[in-house]
């Protein structure tokens, strides 16, 4: 399981890290996760100028692909020389986007008419490229999820590991970077936000 | 406010990148906190080399500092060299140790018979520089915290924030990377483990 993590200038580090530590929790099950770029550095959104481990183009080979969010996803999402080298295909690929990542999916049409998740403050773009936005942390309509707040990068990473390597799988990973003395509480929380069921419960209106 | 966060070859993204994007919400009171690395580039443990923007000893002139754990934190403890560049003071600084992070505070003499948390693999080396391990994810004695698990990292930045900024700005941080929809309960969890009261009465034995 080859899995792209997309970091553009700006990124934010939770976007990014929190996957990418989870999902290589499963390097012995064959999972690798790599930063994929643009250009061969990119700098976080505070500052941090990380090595690229991987071309954008790995993105259209890989597995599973995730579009962190950063400063700068409103010119990115209106860069078609940049979007263009991305071909993704949600029959063969995975694909999540995280805060202002949603806009990049819902630009590439990734996200049809599957409600979203995003940040507040990328909100009102979302809903301007077709989208239609909810308040919930995560949501997922097969092969392709998003999630809205740092913290909930967690859940796209969770829900990926679901997917691509079971609850078992998923469960291990979690508890290896559980706070210590608090994990059974920390796996159960985050495998029930990104549960099959529990997402449909956690998106229903309410008394349907 | 200057936070040093300390990220050796080898580093646990979620030790160094948790805090830093944390503590980096605050920059309209003035924080700041960077990676120092003993050298200009490191490595992280799932082999992200990154840039250092500061040098290690960016540490010893900080207001706070963050040891951050890794692969490598064993061998850095015993590297008498790298640790001698290091001269901190607990009547100045605000110090966390975060995971294997803790074990270089114990070699830096920073706990005393202050008990420490830690990740289960590296508690045998903490208890063999002298301390004693808690099964928590989060302790804290004046100006010298401990987190132990990788998710436990917010829990040293919120402390750090909680201490330096009070809890009204600790909590507008919390929110601002919380989980869309989750706020309120985020935010809660997060300051309950690391206000004073909440951490004194989860460390005290049972009946005390």
């Amino acid at each position: 399981m080859r899995v792209a993590i997309l970091a553009f200038d700006g990124f934010n580090e939770f976007d990014c890290f929190l996957p990418l530590g989870l999902l290589n929790r499963l390097a012995d099950l064959g999972w690798k996760a790599e930063l994929a770029s643009p250009s061969s550095h990119v700098t976080s959104m505070n500052g941090v100028t990380v090595q690229a481990q991987r071309a954008l183009e790995f993105a259209n080979e890989a597995d599973a692909v995730i579009f962190g969010g950063g400063l700068y996803a409103r010119a990115i999402a209106e860069n078609s020389a940049l979007l263009d080298r991305l071909q993704l295909d949600p029959l063969r690929q995975l694909i999540g986007g995280q805060g202002s990542g949603t806009l990049l999916l819902a630009r590439l049409g990734l996200l049809g008419d599957t409600p979203a998740c995003t940040d507040s403050a990328t909100k009102p773009w979302v809903v301007e490229a077709g989208v239609r936005v909810i308040e919930a942390p995560f949501h997922c309509r097969g092969p392709v999820a998003t999630a809205g707040g740092g913290m909930a990068a967690q859940y796209l990473a969770a829900w990926m590991m679901l997917r691509g390597a079971g609850r078992q799988a998923a469960a291990r990973a979690l508890a290896q970077t559980a706070p210590v003395g608090e994990t059974a509480q920390y796996v159960d929380r985050v495998l029930a936000v990104v549960s099959p069921r529990d997402a449909a419960d956690r998106n229903r209106p309410a008394g349907s």
